[in-house]
């Protein structure tokens, strides 16, 4: 099985409106309700293609109950979430029909204390050996220490369990200190860690500072990997627009599915930018459409270098 | 005991960002999370002022579980609201910080079955004769009919327990055709069902409608009553600035008090107009500052008539 880790797993509302207006009262038309947090995310694309899944990570209170509910009735998808006295937070996308815009509303996460966080490490520690790969992903809550993802990914290596690091910030600088196999970060994500807004310089330095692989995000644009084994690009056949929701979720799936199924690194580039594409198409924000992806897979283009050996 | 009926019970969640800008993302720096729909927000206000109050009407889903825990832990409040299987609406309140503007977001309500209303008739039917006054409050979600207020409004005269209505639209009409003893309607809700801006002619027609006595309010300047005992104005001391949302059900909640205390109309209104006022200043949107009540209570001015016996 692959096991995802979120530690700030959230319960995603969509809100529908016809315009949002500051200072104005608005009828919301249709509310979808799903489980989130990036981890979540990666989880449910992975069981949809096909893979038995594990998600732990943290979740608490009557929003952490629901999330557990939707992940209950997910095919493929084991629960393995440590229960915390903190809820779970909420996120509301509040689409306007008028405009179609999207304005973000993220509730904080919720306070988790030491001893929810060391029961989290035991779980977590429990389930590393049956794992063919394991995904680590979005922001730390309050109370869970900084370095968390250095320790879960030494963990890892340690297991011998391929880690695949999808944060932002100090957490995923020191992260990359404790040399995780892959980083999916983004333009901004991969900038701010290492100074360089410069993609091929960019990912060549995240590497230095760690990262065995840097598979960077170039959003509409496709995938840039830089990996021991050679450097590719992989770019999809034609922009697609949509709503770019889950789309980086849905590229480390990508990644984590053709890995554990052993296929080399431009099958795994074109399966994640394939799987992003059917994801900004999707109807609904965080699915990904089948019939895209499908489609898209073929005709991902991909363009590279293998290293010498 | 008083009675507050909310078919529409609401999860209130309030959010406070630095600046709500449509299509970006927000960083919510505060939740505020209380159980609503104006039938429970009298009751909170009923109960904080001594009375012992009983909740009913319909409930259901995780965030009718959450209304139903707050409730729980508020003294002198009995819950008797009906279990359904749709989720009780959020609505949210996302309060901007740089500028005080309030944008509000509310979910429609849950459909109800024609057996979930029969199960809730059943229990206003054995809650009405305990019952010293009994509130009729707020929108009526799906599934519910039309003239649902006018038949409630019929049982409590059978019982003979003194029966307001605080609705709206086409509810009001009708429920003000089955005679309540009070409405309370706004402004803009007595224009719609009189057809006239003239408050005096509209209090009026209203009665010749069928309502036993009119309760007009004026927003910040106070309420206007017309009864079979007289005709008055109840202004506050001085115009207050703050959020009003909950005043109208502060002002329905004073009079409850007042009319079970069997005080005259003055005494009434002089109650309703402070409570309002004391909610438009709390730091919190529908809570009332006490301090704020007591202080402007002695000083609401009631001017009128006393009707020729």
């Amino acid at each position: 099985m692959i096991l995802t880790v979120t530690l700030n797993t959230a319960l995603d509302l969509t809100y529908r409106v016809r315009s949002l207006r500051p200072d104005t009262s608005h009828r919301v038309t249709d509310v979808l309700e799903r489980p989130g947090g990036k981890g979540v995310n990666v989880a449910r694309v992975l069981a949809a293609l096909g893979h038995e899944v594990t998600v732990t990570g943290l979740a608490g209170g009557a929003t952490g109950d629901l999330v557990r509910a939707h992940l209950a009735r997910t095919p493929r998808l084991t629960d393995a979430l440590t229960p915390i006295t903190g809820p779970t937070r909420r996120t509301i996308a509040v689409v306007s029909e008028l405009s179609g815009d999207t304005t973000q509303l993220n509730e904080p996460g919720p306070q988790v204390s030491p001893s929810e966080w060391a029961a989290f490490l035991a779980r977590y520690d429990e389930l590393l050996p049956g794992a063919s790969a394991v995904a680590l992903c979005g922001s730390l809550p309050p109370g869970v220490p900084v370095g968390a993802y250095a320790g879960l990914v030494r963990a890892a290596r340690t297991a011998g369990v391929p880690v695949l690091l999808d944060t932002s910030g100090e957490p995923l600088r020191r992260g990359v200190a404790a040399r995780p196999d892959i980083i999916k970060p983004n333009a901004d994500e991969l900038a701010e860690l290492t100074g360089s807004h410069d993609p091929l310089r960019a990912t060549r330095d995240a590497r230095r500072r760690g990262a065995h692989c840097v598979v960077a995000s170039l959003g509409p644009r496709g995938l840039l990997a830089d990996t021991p084994e050679g450097r590719w690009r992989a770019t999809p056949p034609t922009l697609l627009h949509g709503n770019p929701t889950g789309a980086g979720d849905s590229a480390v799936a990508g990644l984590l599915s053709a890995l554990t199924e052993q296929l080399p690194w431009p099958t795994r580039l074109s399966r994640a930018v394939a799987l992003s594409a059917a994801t900004v198409r999707a109807a609904t924000a965080g699915e990904f459409d089948r019939g895209v992806y499908e489609e898209v897979l073929g005709r991902v283009v991909v363009t590279g270098e293998v290293s010498a050996a």
